[in-house]
């Protein structure tokens, strides 16, 4: 049932000619800046290894270029603007790197059905910027402007997932193209259908293993009207993450539920002038119609938070003050790369079912504490997602990282959690699958091998080799 | 690649001494009565032809009997209570009926992750009945008492979807057995996972004709503390598919939008007491915290409904009088049957983006007429779901009915919609899945051959052959 191991080809001339002819030759490029651009993500992993670069315009191109790659077994990796975090988009065995930067249009604006659809290469920020006019917007936010392509081969997610689901959870229909050239429609705009398997969800978060997303339509919903801000620091992690799941418990649907650790806080503090506490510290957002409502939610969220002995609580509902809070939430990573200039961040992605949350954080504590490591720990609380966050500068202190990292994993997996809540298998988490997975890993290979069943699809991706 | 077509075996006394064997001989039977009850459903299609019934126990049990009935070309139809619509769980080819209804234990309820975990014969009634307890329900209803495991593999909605989702959007793990006996988790307790292939979709929807589910994850949400309902009559059904579109277009969220048309209405009030009006009539339950955003809600859909000219529009917060009357539109079906003696009721079910809703119920109206035949249109409006019900005396009178009902599954295939919004396939729609799915269909068939080789699961289903 399982595919052999697959030979792959190199690039020659003949091969690009013929790509050139059936691509459009100015889409066609082997130029060193353009592979060195598109062999880098925005992870620490080794670069990639492509050997061409081919823009797609169009389904029937991108068709035309998958035919011909399969029947020479000439490896394809997706592209989408490489904000990724784990190699995903990262040719491992040479080939093309399939560049979706210049299918960037908006299809159709389906304003009455709170639907878009869209080409693949377009940013989620820029489709957000465009659809402000219709008083709606795509609701996942991985942070970086990640084109929605690259969202959903990924399943990206983001601070606002807690109210509003992961890309997966706003996506309805796509058109994708298969591993032989066969274009498929898959999904619905009914947002209805009982109606033979469900394949959307199977190409979404495939990470391009299983075909590439040339055409997707797009869940949307109205801006909200009102907003507002808590910011509530906690004597201990523990007090803060009990106040997480209280929260989450209380049925008060927050729009983002974020926890910081105190020296995160602390950074953010020192050196973006946000007024915080050297404390575990929770940033959350909800949203209303009602000014009422969004009065007697932070009346609950207070009373919650006071409970559990938090030493600062902070409310707002001020658009600009709110703004200013979450502008420093999400550069965060970037002012840790700041100040550690010549040292990479090595970024965890784990999840657990919320109850299991304290546990989680209490084990990462300990394991970051006896490792005798430098780590920062920030997540989506209200998801049960925590991301920590290990500067390092040589290979010592990333094997250091690496294995404690390592341990997290093993413990979420326990706990009934995920390797990764967000940012994908990619290269990083591949040795974590058949822990996750088990039995089931099995059936994810035979799928694959049916629709790729020469492997030229973002190999080395996903299944341990 | 496409499977052979697959001779079955017939069950005889060798096999049945072995999977009484396998299965317990107190679990297996072939008494007449049993075969009778298993063999139906609530459909009119014809009957099956099941030669055994198998009651599960657990998973490891159904491992033996698959590996087996895998082995030795045995189909294997899973069956739940036997509320389908569309002959999903019926065999067509012999073997076994997989019956689960001994199978109904809550096996733990997760209260602070709003999750239960349970086995797949529960009744969702059964189910929400025992978690009234925690302030917690599972919203997916479709009416009748339909088993967890026949929801999931049907993907079974209701008229709660338009504000929770369908069973696919409320279940997070499930356990499944495949054909040949592999047991095998997929999904996450964990809310958020980017971690491979999402098989828990694949699996949900795809009416046992790829594994059969032992033990499901279900997400829940807290019972709400504040219910209206609203009853609008209006002059004509454009008015009240316009208002359906406006009042979803509000944001203001709707927790139920059915419409029923005015022949519908004129029965409710003239044999269930119901105080309405002949006319098409619009159904709405809005769910709140606040009495402020229930009475904001309110004054909202009064305005909607009143400027589209609604000649009445009754709004109820009280809880008796609105049970009264969802219990009217719950039982409307019913009603249908007994003011039909001796005649058979075949139901529709198609679905399509809310913005073609209006084209659709106009074309369903106008074809209904033309044909002179008599039928009743009700339907999960804020879904975009109508269902045309059409009672038949004869062969004849079924003929013109299922003719109507054709052209109006392909026009709402041609509005972008689907030909079964929360029936599913099962014998009913197979003849329109070309048309829905075009060439995504023989990637469907991949996946069936990959997953089960030998055609023993639920042959005859979803596929046209």
């Amino acid at each position: 049932m399982i595919a052999e191991p697959v030979m792959y080809t190199r690039i020659n001339d003949t091969h690009l000619e013929a790509l050139r002819g059936l691509a459009g030759a100015e889409n066609v490029t082997t130029a060193q800046a353009m592979l060195d651009l598109h062999n880098r993500d925005a992870s620490r992993h080794p670069a990639g290894n492509a050997e061409a670069v081919i823009f797609a315009t169009d389904a029937e191109q991108v068709s035309r270029v998958m035919a011909y790659c399969n029947e020479h077994r000439i490896p394809v990796t997706p592209w989408g603007v490489g904000t990724s975090l784990e190699g995903n988009p990262l040719a491992r065995f040479g080939g093309i790197s399939f560049s979706f930067e210049r299918m960037t249009a908006i299809v159709k604006v389906h304003a009455d059905d709170f639907q878009v659809t869209v080409q693949p290469g377009i940013g989620h920020k820029d489709l957000n910027a465009q659809l402000a006019r219709y008083g709606l917007f795509f609701p996942p936010d991985p942070g970086a402007n990640a084109t929605v392509g690259g969202m959903l081969a990924n399943n990206a997610a983001g601070i606002r997932t807690v109210k509003y689901g992961a890309t997966k959870d706003n996506v309805l229909k796509m058109q994708v193209v298969l591993a032989d050239g066969r274009i498929i429609s898959v999904g619905s705009r009914s947002i209805k259908q009982s109606s033979g398997y469900d394949l959307l969800h199977l190409f979404v978060g495939s990470e391009g293993t299983l075909g590439i997303i040339t055409e997707a339509t797009l869940k949307l919903v109205p801006v909200p009207s009102l907003m507002s801000s808590v910011v509530a620091s906690f004597p201990s992690v523990e007090a803060a993450v009990e106040a997480v799941v209280a929260v989450r418990g209380s049925g008060l649907d927050p729009a983002a539920l974020e926890f910081i650790d105190a020296r995160q806080s602390a950074l953010l503090r020192d050196h973006n002038g946000v007024d915080l506490e050297e404390a575990p510290t929770l940033f959350m957002e909800f949203h209303a119609v009602l000014p009422e409502a969004l009065d007697f939610g932070l009346a609950q969220v207070k009373e919650i938070c006071e409970e559990l002995g938090a030493t600062r609580i902070k409310t707002t509902t001020d658009n600009a003050e709110r703004a200013k809070l979450w502008s420093a939430r999400h550069h965060a990573f970037e002012l840790l790369q700041r100040l550690h200039p010549g040292q990479e961040i090595y970024i965890g992605d784990v999840a657990v079912p919320i109850s299991a949350y304290p546990d989680l954080i209490g084990f990462a504590e300990h394991a970051i504490a006896e490792a005798g490591i430098k780590a920062f720990m920030k997540g989506h609380a209200g998801d049960g997602n925590i991301h920590c966050e290990f500067p390092f500068k040589d290979e010592a202190e990333f094997a250091r990282a690496s294995h404690v990292n390592d341990m997290i994993v093993q413990k979420a997996i326990e706990l009934g959690g995920t390797a990764t809540g967000e940012h994908g298998v990619g290269v990083g988490k591949v040795r974590h699958m058949i822990r996750e997975h088990g039995a089931s890993l099995d059936v994810m290979r035979q799928i694959k091998y049916t629709l790729d069943p020469n492997g030229i699809l973002n190999p080395g991706k996903i299944f341990p080799e």
